[in-house]
Order: C-alpha cells, then sequence, then structure tokens
C-alpha cells in the first residue's frame, strides 16, 4: 500500500488566508450587498504601469510569430533579465552579484517554499514567531513538527526583531521588511546575523520581497550589503510588491557561487549548483512574456512608474499610521514597509478584534495570532488597497470603533 | 553547520539536455555558421494560435486598469479555466471529473516534479527503462538512489511496455503517449495496471502530456477512461505540446476527491486535500494572462487550431517515420506520439550515433541511453520542427549516412 507524507497530518488544518476567506464568505451572504474594505491579504490594486503593459503586448506579438516564436526557455531564467537584475539591484548598489548568480522564479512563495529540496533533514531551523506561515508550514511538511524548528520570539519587548538564538541553528529565515509586523532591521543588526551565521556556519534565507518600501537610505536593502554574508546566505526576490506582479508571477532568487557548505564527506558543495539541479529538473522556467515585463520594470520609465507605485502605497501606510496612532492605538510598521501591525485595542484577542473590525466598519485585516502564537493580541492591516479605500477605512474605524 | 540534502550528490552528474546543449555549443563554435537541424529536446516550434495571442493581448489589457486588474487568483487556478477543462476533456468524453479536482499548474515538469512532496517516503517506486529523466531525478532528491526505486525494463521484446511488476511497487509513473519511446498504452493494457493498482493499493502516476496526438480513437487519451481510475490515479497534463504553450507555461493535474488512502493511523486521507495544500503552500498559482491564453484553447476557434497544429506536428513524424522506416531502419512511436524511437543503424550506441547524426547530417537528436539503460542502442527524433526542416533533415540522413 502506497503511503502518504504524514507530516502533512501535523499541519494546522486550515491555512490562514483560506479561513478569512471563509469568514468573509460567510459574513457577506448574510450581509447581501455590504461594502467590504480589504485591508488583509497582501495584494496590490494598482494596474501594471504602461512600461510593463507595453512590453507584455510586445512580448505576446513576438509569441504570434514563427520568427520571433519563443519555446522553452532556461530554467534559470532569461539572460536579458538576470543581468537587469545584477546591474540595477546589485551592482550599481556596490554590491559584486553576477547575473549568473540570479535564478528567476515564479513567486517568492515558491521559491521560499521550495528551497527546502536543496536542504538536509537534520537541520535546526529557526523561524520568528510570528512569521510568514509559509516558512513554517513548508518546514513541517518535510520535516514533521519536530523539535528541529525553533521559534525565535518578537515582541513589544524586542521591538519585534529576534534575538540571537542560545541553542544551535543551522538555518534560519529572516524576512526584512518584516511582514507581518512591518519592521525592518538596521545594518548593524542585520550585521549582527550574519558574523552569527559565518561564525556558527549557518544558512541565512533571506526574504526581501518588501526591499522597495524602504523610504531610510542607511536601511539595507539586500543581505549582501553586509560584508561577507556572500558566504552563508541566499536571497528572495519578487516583483509582486514592487511592480504589481501578484497576478502575472515573477520573483528572483539569489544563491551567490561564493556560497560553500562541507558534506559529511568532506567535499565542499556549492549551493549554487544544487539550486541548480533542483530548478533545471522540477521548473521550466518563467513565462517568456512575464520576463519581458519584468524587464520593462528595469528601464527608466518603469523605475519611475514602480516608484510611483510605491510612493502611492507608502502614502496608505502612512494615512492607517498616523490615523491610528491620533487614537492612542500602538502601532508599528507602515514607515519602511507596506504592512502596519498594531496592538489590539482594549485588550482584544487578534481573531475577536478581526470579528469587530468586520461587524462594525465592514473592514478586513489579518488576525495577528495567525502568524503565530507571539501574533496574539496583534493585527496586520496593509497599504494596498486605494487611496479613497483607505481613508474610508480610517474613517469608519474612527466612526464605529 | 548546516547540512545539504546529500541525495543531490547521488545524481549523474549532468542533465541530459544540458550535455547534449554542451555538445553542440562546441560543435558550432568548430563549425560556425553551421545549419544544425534540431529534432533533439521535444520544444515545438508553431507560434502560439491567433485565438490564445487574441485571449493574451485582452488579458494583458484588462491588467492596465484597475477595475480590470488581477492580482492573486486562487493557487488551484481561477473557475473559468477548470470549468472549461472538465468539460471538453473530461465530461464530454463521458469521464466525470469535476473543475474542482483540476489543478492548474506552470507545468507538467513542475507538478510531476513536485508531486513526490506529498507521498510517504518509504513508498516502492517504479519507474520504466527508458523514462523521462524528471521521474528518476526527482525521486532521487527525495529519497536517494535507494533501492526503493525500481526500474521496469521495456525493451523491443515487450514492444517497449512495462511489465507488472513482481516486487512490491506502491508508486508507479507510466507515460503514455510515451516519452521517449512514442509507443502506446491500449485500453486493456491499461486496465491492466489500473486493476494490478487497485489490487496492490497502489498509485499510478499517469502522465499525459502527449494525449492530443493520439490518432486512433479507440486508444484511451486519460487514465479515467478505465474505470475505477479514479481511486488509484493521479493525472498530468500539459498545455505544452497541444498548444504551444513550452513558453508560456500552463499544464493541469487532476487528483480526484475519490483518490483516498490509508494513513498510518488508521485515518482514511484524501490526497486531493494534501495537494492542494502543497499548492496553496508552495505556489501561487499561475498567472491570470496564462489562465485566459488556455481558456482560449477551449474556444471551437481554439480547438480548430490546436488540431491543426498536432496535424502539422503528426505529417512530420510520418515523414520521419517512412523515411527512416524505407531505409530499413527499425523505428517506434511516431503514429499516436510526436516521438520516433528508432533502433540506432550498423549497431551503434546512442552518442556514437548522436555524434555521427551532428557531424555528417548536422542534425541534433537525443540519444536513448540518456533516458536509461535500456534505452542504450536507441535515438529519440522529434516531430516538432518545420515541415521544411524535417523534410530536410531526411534529406541529409539519405545523402550523408
Amino acid at each position: 500500500m502506497f503511503r502518504i507524507n504524514e507530516n502533512y497530518l501535523q499541519l494546522n488544518q486550515n491555512y490562514l488566508f483560506s479561513t478569512i476567506s471563509r469568514k468573509i464568505d460567510t459574513f457577506s451572504s448574510s450581509h447581501p450587498g455590504v461594502d467590504l474594505i480589504r485591508l488583509g491579504i497582501g495584494d496590490v490594486t494598482l494596474p501594471l504601469s504602461p512600461a510593463v503593459i507595453g512590453a507584455l503586448h510586445a512580448a505576446v506579438d513576438e509569441m504570434a510569430q514563427k520568427e520571433s516564436f519563443h519555446g522553452y526557455g532556461p530554467e534559470q531564467g532569461y539572460g536579458f533579465l538576470r543581468e537587469k537584475i545584477a546591474e540595477i539591484d546589485f551592482r550599481q548598489r556596490g554590491v559584486p552579484i553576477s547575473a549568473d548568480e540570479i535564478f528567476i522564479g515564479d513567486g517568492s512563495k515558491s521559491d521560499s517554499g521550495n528551497i527546502g529540496d536543496i536542504l538536509g533533514d537534520d537541520n535546526a531551523v529557526a523561524i520568528t514567531n510570528p512569521v510568514y506561515p509559509v516558512y513554517l508550514d513548508s518546514n513541517i511538511m518535510r520535516l514533521g513538527r519536530s523539535s528541529h524548528i525553533l521559534l525565535l520570539p518578537c515582541s513589544e519587548d524586542n521591538g519585534f526583531l529576534p534575538e540571537l538564538p542560545a541553542e544551535r541553528v543551522d538555518v534560519i529565515y529572516l524576512c526584512y521588511p518584516n511582514n507581518p509586523t512591518g519592521t525592518v532591521m538596521t545594518r548593524p543588526e542585520l550585521k549582527k546575523w550574519v558574523d552569527w551565521a559565518l561564525e556558527n556556519e549557518s544558512l541565512i534565507l533571506f526574504d526581501a520581497a518588501y526591499e522597495a518600501y524602504i523610504q531610510d537610505d542607511n536601511l539595507p536593502k539586500s543581505i549582501y550589503e553586509i560584508e561577507n554574508a556572500q558566504h552563508c546566505a541566499i536571497e528572495f526576490r519578487s516583483f509582486s510588491k514592487n511592480a504589481g506582479f501578484t497576478g502575472l508571477r515573477c520573483s528572483y532568487t539569489v544563491v551567490p557561487k561564493s556560497l560553500m557548505v562541507r558534506a559529511s564527506n568532506g567535499e565542499m558543495i556549492s549551493l549554487h549548483g544544487l539550486w541548480n539541479r533542483r530548478q533545471s529538473t522540477k521548473f521550466n522556467g518563467t513565462a517568456y512574456i512575464v520576463q519581458r515585463a519584468a524587464e520593462a520594470v528595469y528601464s527608466p520609465r518603469g523605475q519611475q512608474e514602480i516608484r510611483e507605485m510605491v510612493a502611492y502605497y507608502m502614502q496608505n501606510a502612512t494615512i492607517i499610521r498616523e490615523g491610528l496612532t491620533s487614537r492612542g492605538w500602538t502601532v508599528f510598521g507602515g514607515e519602511n514597509a507596506p504592512y502596519i501591525w498594531l496592538q489590539c485595542p482594549s485588550g482584544l484577542d487578534s481573531w475577536s478584534f478581526f470579528d469587530l473590525l468586520l461587524d462594525r466598519c465592514h473592514i478586513v485585516g489579518t488576525p495577528g495570532v495567525g502568524f503565530g502564537t507571539n501574533g496574539e493580541g496583534y493585527f496586520r492591516l496593509t497599504a494596498f488597497n486605494s487611496r479613497e479605500r483607505t481613508v474610508e477605512a480610517i474613517r469608519r474605524i474612527d466612526n464605529f470603533l
């Protein structure tokens, strides 16, 4: 008889956003015609920018002609895009990442979910608490809910930044600007982690999906801005949040060639080679037209357009942040991140506040506890709705809470 | 110190098509300007059809407007596409598969590579020999090159169809029409496997990526045409080969809700639920514009266009098949599949014939041994080039071999 991967039975029954979605469905069917404002899931609302749309149409036209048709592309992504990324996201910022260290993917959820494929089952893995659920769930799927998964508590006491682990940790997921707390790491704080990883021969999986939201020029956008991080870190980047590609699907993963580890036979192994093999075997590249769209993000016009998009959402973040702060609520994030992390008022727990906000204000947010036990009593709002709806949401909170 | 998944070190050093690609590069640089005909990798050459191109442009326009923009879609795929698939690929053929049993993916390589995520590590897994390398490599990555992976020999003696295993097998990969041999399974032959799987509580992973090439109406296009297969089989389908989506990336996986297995605690578990959880956690859906393109394949015009594409390639297959047969060569496939599998002439081994064909005829094919030891002495040619190049290839073989 065939067997399933029984680690799946150790997962929590429901994925956070599915639960929210069901609650919304229930509420909507008992309140027909209700005007919900969604500040829950981190999905963008602005359309794709003109430079991206132009590139998509042009690439579709190429696919219509035999002479310019593109079939299978390189599993690692096309050179035209990898070169642009290396140049603009890294070399122009003084970070020596080369094009062939960049792997184009179809989304950071896939990339950060699949990265475990190349890692051993005996690693002690650390994640923060609260955390983006994919890190935890993809590890439970692979390793089971064993003692090998360590949760690093993040709370108001430590400014929602984890402390260096006292126990052995081989692999750690760090996401800054952070989802869900909207907090950031300064250069010295990130350096502390890089130094720790080098000293302990640990691997940092650095999720920089929200780097475009950094307003403070002193904050690092890439972990490779920290000296020697290319020896201990893999970085994930996405086009979802900076360029609105949530429905278009494009991301990239940086695996520096200098990231090596000793195998049990003593041989030094390159993680770049392993990820290359994983992608070559279990992925067939991101759509050509989507890679052309991503390339357009790096044109001068594209760069200007995404700066305007980010500025638009950051203005929303300011509206939420200031609106709630002026009510005396305790609020984190929203300054270098599209997420506002608030302490639920009146000592409410996360789901009670979710229900209250839905019932009274017809606003959907995300319960902090959905990101981990340390998120209990907190709540995440996103800056990704329209200006009008964001303003209206704060008005409703002012009127009905 | 962190550890890698050392199963990767047990993989053969080079992925078949990378090796071929390197050989071509070497040949091309020592023979500048040489006019190579590529009948190697199974990539299509005809452009996307007008219905698909129209749908892509329309969907891109939707993405340019706030009102019609699509962000994150359902991880399982959009209802509009799942419904069309269930209706046209299954219900109209008398097979009761419902829309929510269909999971839209970004390619059969991803789907068949990732399916192992939901299976236990203690399964005895069988694949044919020769085989599409992804089945083998993705299992070695997960399980190591252990005795749990059984190779079922396929040769001229058994018409390149595996025999029922004498040993215990929990999971078996079957691909018909077959890559690389181009052979097919009749209804009674496939029924034999379904009955075997039901009796042994084994799981069949059925790759039907080439079903569009079936010309003989008596042959099954889906394993679910066989009674009770919905209790023992997962099916993979692709838009790559029927609609030329190799560069656009869309596929689907059918996981019937009636496919259940007993967990070690005695509980009956639905594989549909497990795959749904895997996709929800580690995948964020296929691009909206690509799903609209796939939907267009199911329009009357789209159906007519893909029939013409397939007919075009099948005419190429006939040209290759008849050209080689008339030389007295022994040839398989090419009648209900886009692959022609030939015995290398003059008793040559696969790579020697590869070199000969490249040197003398400037034709690139795929050495049979690249698909497994039983492929030694055989060679795969594909029907996916243009009519002119296919005719020219046969002319060159006639003139120079």
